[in-house]
């Protein structure tokens, strides 16, 4: 079901000033700085090896990351794994037992499809579902 | 420098009970659990595509961990990047003015060498450097 992780987001402040040590230190590439509107985030990925690490800087209107922010400075946030076809992953976690925060597939960043399950499932680390665009 | 994301560490209490929703819920599978003697911790590692998650339990003996456990009740702890010779990734580091916390590597599980860089460093996301056994 699980093809490989697509990525590791990291909720910052500023997300030009996180990635100075990113590009300088470890001499990493990354994309375009984005913003995602339904998230209300503006995002950067940069890819390691097969997957790729998300740096997330939520705008003021996104509460929930807001607060993260505020409790912890920033860090790591969650592990997002690829899959197929998501909706037949989420029925399969459902059927194992796995409380779903999304139980319907949401639009994420790059035409992709997400769902995020409850963070007491994986012992307080947030695991979201992704299938790419097709 | 940095080849791919070796593991990417989550610290939990328990790791048979943290193992089960990854087994049974997500279908993965998982090495043999092992002690860490260098680091006071039990660890297994789930592969997912080139990279992999490390489940860590701290033993009582370990401090700093155990303080990260009480405190957070369990979570995403660290990523580990890879790295073909840890000497002169760490001097290269240093050179950019990164401040490790290991200036000299030392032994990780599974006859690696390690070093962590200080979280400051990456806007309060610990790094560690990983050179593979040979």
């Amino acid at each position: 079901m699980i093809s490989k992780i697509n990525h590791i987001a990291i909720i910052v402040k500023n997300i030009e000033e996180a990635l100075i040590p990113y590009q300088r230190a470890l001499g990493l590439d990354s994309t375009e700085i984005e913003l995602v509107e339904e998230f209300n985030v503006r995002v950067v990925f940069i890819p390691v090896g097969d997957t790729q690490i998300e740096l997330v800087e939520p705008l003021e209107e996104n509460q929930p990351l807001n607060e993260f922010l505020k409790k912890t400075g920033g860090g790591l946030h969650h592990i997002a794994l690829e899959v197929g076809e998501i909706e037949g992953a989420i029925k399969e976690l459902e059927k194992e037992g796995i409380n779903m925060d999304d139980r319907v597939p949401r639009p994420g960043a790059h035409n992709t499809k997400v769902a995020f399950a409850n963070e007491k499932e994986f012992n307080g680390v947030i695991m979201e579902l992704v299938q790419p665009s097709k």
